[in-house]
């Protein structure tokens, strides 16, 4: 049997996956269609930087990378919120010391893995290739090279797209939909991102408070904020594209000058580059894509985006990417490379979860939009981090799906929509931090029956 | 302001339009991937015949078509549902005089619609031609000979997609889905279909009773026929792919004639040709297509299957597309060749009724496979008909979806899902036709407020 495996996209699921599979002993060939990143300085195709957490930080683990990776992160202990005017407030992500999520380049990362993978010496990187078709039957692989326009074919006993969220791997699938019964469904915010940034102050310090992922929530759009290595933030403004306050309604500097001065005064005094950032960062559009099956004839699988694109609002995308790259290590261990099986058990145990951190991201944007700025969502965040610390065994939703790698997305999302709406009652009806029975209140979130 | 129209796809849809827009005085040019049906025999893409009523109806009346239809027709009064063992039974489709839907051949009408579309003049069809993309800024459409392979453009104000489940020109608006934020679904069914015959006897008559839709329910797979012309029947299995019975589970001829012989003995009777039949026609999967948006810059639309292919179960595909016509025909009354306005309220008015149909239509599936043979549902389908006649104002949902033109899919959706539950909810608790209060139960359902 051959021990060869095709990988399409060199992004960071499919660099960690190669990395692995090298490690496992197999010789992988990895087709990107991007030029090399370490060679040519080329703009992110999405966000600069990405919260790393627990999920993300097991998938490192498995190929040995942990702490070189964190080596490249600054945490972030919780979310600082920007009121429109008055004082900025910081929640703590967890009421547990230590639990943080982390900030970090996602070329560095990318840049650590390929490295690594290239060190084993069984993984090869074909930049600037592109994959035009998959032959599920045959195992052929179709490619062009986006330098002399030549195409040639390749071949392996299994194939991974690992090809992002417009997967050319998934878009062979959908050529043969109905054979495949190829389940599929895009759908799009109206939201659009535009990332801008803070620099360093003068003296190279960070300008705003470094350990925190600032959020300026407002009616209808928010801004974001992360901290990078270099002292700088990446800046991402969320707002529709069409209607009253909206990406459509700029005319001209003036009037981006006078929006952030009103909305986000204390950023804006920070914000030196911002008429030119705006121009030279395009506006993007955010959405989710869910498919079925990810796996073909036990032949070829995606993984990642291509199977699973989710809006960023979680920061889980590249944490649930690494999370497909450790269940399918772990199919291997039990059924080696009977790919089919692999496969197989692989989308099986992955799908499900898949869905539920796509239907969280989704409904956190609402939250970070919306609620963050609701007086009621703040008092239940208070009380459940006041939870957290008093009782180790609880944990909020967003600490079940970012700080415990050990429970399913898709368990994280129903207990956490259950104990939200017992929360959210009881904050309602409850003034203030005072009035709160918090051993009453524990008993309660305590109930939850899978 | 140019008067010519591109169409993509000389189907019933494209057909009707071509024929209405020249009608209205258009230049209508339409490129069809098939050959022309009139001189090639082409084995049908999808369902040989189909289910006419009134919303489809409505269409051939707007173009003058109406009567000549009718004569293409073999009424259908109701079900009959054929049970494993004893005697079919016979269920009205309405209790009032006349409501019926018609089993026309699909070969029939595309070819009484495309000859009376080229008899204005002032349409002309291009056969085995491909549209390989449009550019949606210009109004170019790319097209290919299927003939000679030789590639050529047109260009027009306005380009309308009626292409069809797999349409081209979605897949020209998927491919700038980030641009669009272009939402989109496929969702097959576990279930597909594999076409069979009944003909007619050997003097020529209707083996069964013609006037009927006929149904052998059966758990987790079913069987119809629909009337033709020649006194055949198409009959269509609708059976998993996968599981104890299913596609499959057939592993030679002696287990197809099992099968039947087991399932469906009084049809089986009748079915001389049903192996070559089996293995001659293909098995084909059923999906739902949903898209969002239809129209783009004013320039092109998508109209019928292209826009929201649905399944089969309601007998409503046709009718809905035509409907679409209907309704574009309409804009055009309000707002002229400003397309961009025609469209963006064609789309605006359609798209609610077609994610209803298509909602409708896959549970019509499980209601004609499972529920026909569920004596609650019987007695409750009963009762309604009583209903229909006692009160000429009550309408089933079937009834509103299939005979009233004047209300919208979504309307009747969600009034007959209403409607629906009260009477099973009664049905459950009574136990024959003789118990039942009809006074009582015309005053529940006709509590419904919208």
């Amino acid at each position: 049997m051959s021990k060869d495996i095709i990988i399409i996209g060199a992004g960071l699921c499919g660099s960690l996956m190669a990395l692995r599979l090298a490690q496992r002993g197999y010789h992988v060939r990895v087709y990107e269609k991007r030029p090399d990143m370490r060679k040519v300085s080329i703009s992110a195709g999405r966000s600069i930087n990405l919260a790393l957490s627990d999920r993300g930080l097991r998938g490192l683990e498995m190929v040995g990378l942990k702490e070189e990776a964190l080596q490249l992160v600054i945490p972030m202990m919780g979310r600082m919120v920007h009121p429109k005017n008055g004082d900025a407030q910081f929640f703590s992500y967890s009421g547990r010391k230590g639990e943080c999520i982390n900030s970090i380049s996602r070329g560095g990362l990318n840049i650590l893995l390929m490295d690594a993978a290239e060190a084993t010496g069984r993984v090869k990187i074909h930049f600037e290739t592109d994959c035009t078709d998959v032959n599920f039957e045959t195992g052929e692989v179709f490619l062009q090279s986006l330098k002399d326009r030549t195409t040639f074919q390749d071949k392996a006993e299994c194939i991974l797209g690992t090809d992002g969220a417009g997967s050319a791997v998934r878009k062979s699938m959908m050529a043969i939909s109905a054979a495949l019964r190829f389940n599929f469904s895009q759908k799009y915010l109206d939201t659009g991102y535009k990332e801008l940034c803070i620099p360093p102050s003068e003296n190279g310090d960070f300008r705003i408070a470094s350990n925190a992922l600032h959020i300026w929530p407002r009616d209808g759009f928010m801004m974001i904020a992360l901290p990078n290595l270099d002292r700088s933030f990446t800046v991402t403004l969320f707002m529709p594209f069409e209607g009253k306050y909206s990406f459509s309604g700029f005319r001209n500097e003036q009037d981006i000058h006078t929006f952030f001065e009103n909305e986000f005064p204390d950023a804006y005094a920070h914000m030196p580059d911002l008429t030119e950032d705006f121009h030279a960062n395009p506006t993007s559009s955010l959405g989710t894509i869910k498919c079925w099956p990810w796996q073909v004839n036990g032949r070829s699988a995606l993984m990642g985006d291509a199977a699973h694109a989710v809006v960023p609002f979680y920061g889980q995308g590249m944490n649930a990417s690494f999370e497909d790259c450790v269940v399918l290590d772990q199919c291997m261990d039990s059924y080696g490379d009977d790919w089919l099986r692999v496969l197989t058990q692989y989308q099986k145990l992955r799908k499900p979860n898949a869905d539920a951190i796509a239907d969280l991201a989704e409904d956190n944007f609402y939250e970070m939009r919306d609620a963050t700025a609701n007086p009621v969502f703040n008092l239940k965040r208070k009380i459940e981090l006041e939870l957290e610390q008093r009782y180790p065994d609880y944990y909020s939703k967003y600490s079940m799906v970012t700080f415990r790698e050990d429970l399913d997305y898709a368990y994280a999302m129903h207990r956490g929509r259950w104990q939200d709406q017992i929360l959210m009652d009881y904050a309602s009806k409850t003034g203030d931090m005072t009035q709160v029975d918090f051993e009453a209140v524990f008993r309660l979130v305590s109930e939850f029956e899978k």
